[in-house]
C-alpha cells in the first residue's frame, strides 16, 4: 500500500444500548487507537437508533466523505439485528445466503457438535457483492462492502475482526503526539500557548483542563505527521511552561 | 410543563481528544441516562473535530431534528475553544462580551483573589440571544440558544450545567426497561425471541451477547413507556426463558 499523507475514516455505532446509556462504550477508543497505528485519522463517530433509515443516512453519509467507514453491532441471530439488510439498502443490493459464510458457520458449531439451525443461518445473510471479514471468536463473520467495513459489536470479537481487515488498509501518515500535564490553570496557559500554537501553524495544539487535589490545570497535547517538527514544538512548550512556572 | 409522549435529544460532542483515541468519552452515558429519566430520549450521538465548519453542520443537523440538543466541550479560554463562535455561526449571530457573563468570572476569581484578564474574558464571549447556564465548578458559564445547549466537556463541570438545565426542560414519557442476563447463546433464544417481540410490536427488545466463563449468553432487555404492557411482556418473557432452559 503506497503512504498517504492523510486517510481518513468514520464509525458508525448501531447503537440502542448505547442511546439509552445502559452500555458504556468502549469500541471507539480502542478503534481510534489501532487505526491511529496505521495513519488513519478518525474523523466522525456517529451513534444512531437500530432502525434501518437511520443507518443507511449515517453510513451513505460517512463513506461518500471517508475513505473508510466502520460499523459496529447488529450481524448477530436476533431479530433486532438489522445491520446486514441495512447495509444491503444503503447500497442497493440484493442480501442473500453467502455460501462461504455457511460453511464458516458449519466449521463453528460442527466442531462443538451443533448445528447450522435456521436462526444460526440468518448470520450467513450477507449483502452482495460483500468480501467477509473472518471471526475467530464466535463463527458468524463481518463483512466489508466497497469501502464499509461491518463487525460486531461486542468488544473482543469486534478487536479480532478490525486487527483482521488493518493489514489490507491504506497507510497514511502517523500523526505522532507529545503531551504534557502541567498544573497551571488554562486561563495562565492561553496566551503563550496561543502564541506557540501560531509559530506552528501544521501541529494542532490542543488543551484540556483537569482538576487534581483541588488544582486546576490542563493536559497539553501537540500532534503533528512532522516529528521533527513536533520535536522542536514540544521543546519550545517545555520552555514555555518553564518560564510560566518561574 | 406538559408530559410528551415523545421527546428526544441528540449530543455533539466537540472531541478530538475522543477521536485521537486519548481520552474516553464517559459524558454519552451519563447525558444518556439524565435525559432518559426525564423522559427524553437520546437519539444520536456525533463526534466531530474541533474545526468550526464540522462543529456547524452538526448542530445545524442536530437542532432540526430534534426537540433538544447538547453539546459538550470547547467552551474553555485556550485558542482551541471555539464552539462559542461556531455555535454563533451556526444561528448566524454575532457573538460579543455578555455583561451577565462577566460578572459571573468576576465573582469567581475575585473570590480567589484573582483578576479577570484579556484570556479569561474570552469564556465570556457568548452568542447574541443566548442565556447563561450557570457553572457552579469553574465560573466560565455554557449558554443556551434556541434548543441547542452549551455545556463544558470536563465531566463534573458537564453535569452540574446539565443538572441545573433539567428542570427547565420538558416532561416526556419514561422509558421504563427490564432485563434478564440469561446462560443461552442469541442463536438459541432468537426464534422464541422473535415471536415474543412479535406479539409485543410496542415494546423495544434487543438481545445484547455476552461471554461469561467462556460460555456465551446474552442480555435481553424490554423498553416502553407502558409499565403494564412491560410488566406482562417481562413475565411472558420469564416463561419462555423457563421453557428454554428445561
Amino acid at each position: 500500500m503506497s503512504k498517504n499523507a492523510s486517510l481518513k475514516a468514520a464509525l458508525v455505532i448501531i447503537g440502542d444500548e448505547i442511546l439509552s446509556g445502559r452500555t458504556q462504550d468502549t469500541n471507539t477508543r480502542w478503534i481510534a487507537g489501532k487505526l491511529g497505528e496505521r495513519g488513519i485519522a478518525l474523523d466522525e463517530v456517529r451513534v444512531v437508533p437500530d432502525v434501518q433509515e437511520r443507518i443507511v443516512e449515517a453510513v451513505n453519509a460517512m463513506r461518500a466523505r471517508n475513505d473508510y467507514v466502520f460499523t459496529t453491532g447488529g450481524i448477530g441471530p436476533t431479530h433486532d439485528d438489522i445491520t446486514s439488510e441495512s447495509i444491503a439498502a444503503a447500497f442497493g443490493v440484493a442480501i442473500g445466503l453467502h455460501p462461504e459464510a455457511v460453511k464458516m458457520l458449519e466449521a463453528h458449531y460442527h466442531a462443538k457438535g451443533m448445528e447450522v439451525t435456521e436462526a444460526r443461518k440468518r448470520m450467513a445473510m450477507i449483502p452482495e457483492g460483500a468480501r467477509l471479514i473472518l471471526n475467530t471468536v464466535s463463527g458468524a463473520p463481518g463483512f466489508v462492502i466497497d469501502n464499509v467495513h461491518v463487525m460486531a459489536g461486542v468488544p473482543h470479537i469486534m478487536q479480532a475482526m478490525l486487527e483482521h481487515v488493518l493489514p489490507g488498509l491504506g497507510q497514511g501518515a502517523v500523526v505522532q503526539s507529545f503531551s504534557l500535564d502541567v498544573q497551571i490553570p488554562e486561563s495562565e496557559l492561553a496566551g503563550p500557548f496561543k502564541a506557540l500554537a501560531a509559530r506552528y501553524p501544521d501541529i494542532s495544539m490542543g488543551s484540556y483542563p483537569f482538576m487534581r487535589d483541588g488544582k486546576w490545570g490542563a493536559t497539553l497535547v501537540l500532534r503533528s505527521t512532522d516529528e521533527h517538527d513536533l520535536a522542536r514544538a514540544s521543546e519550545d512548550l517545555r520552555a514555555m511552561i518553564q518560564a510560566l512556572s518561574r
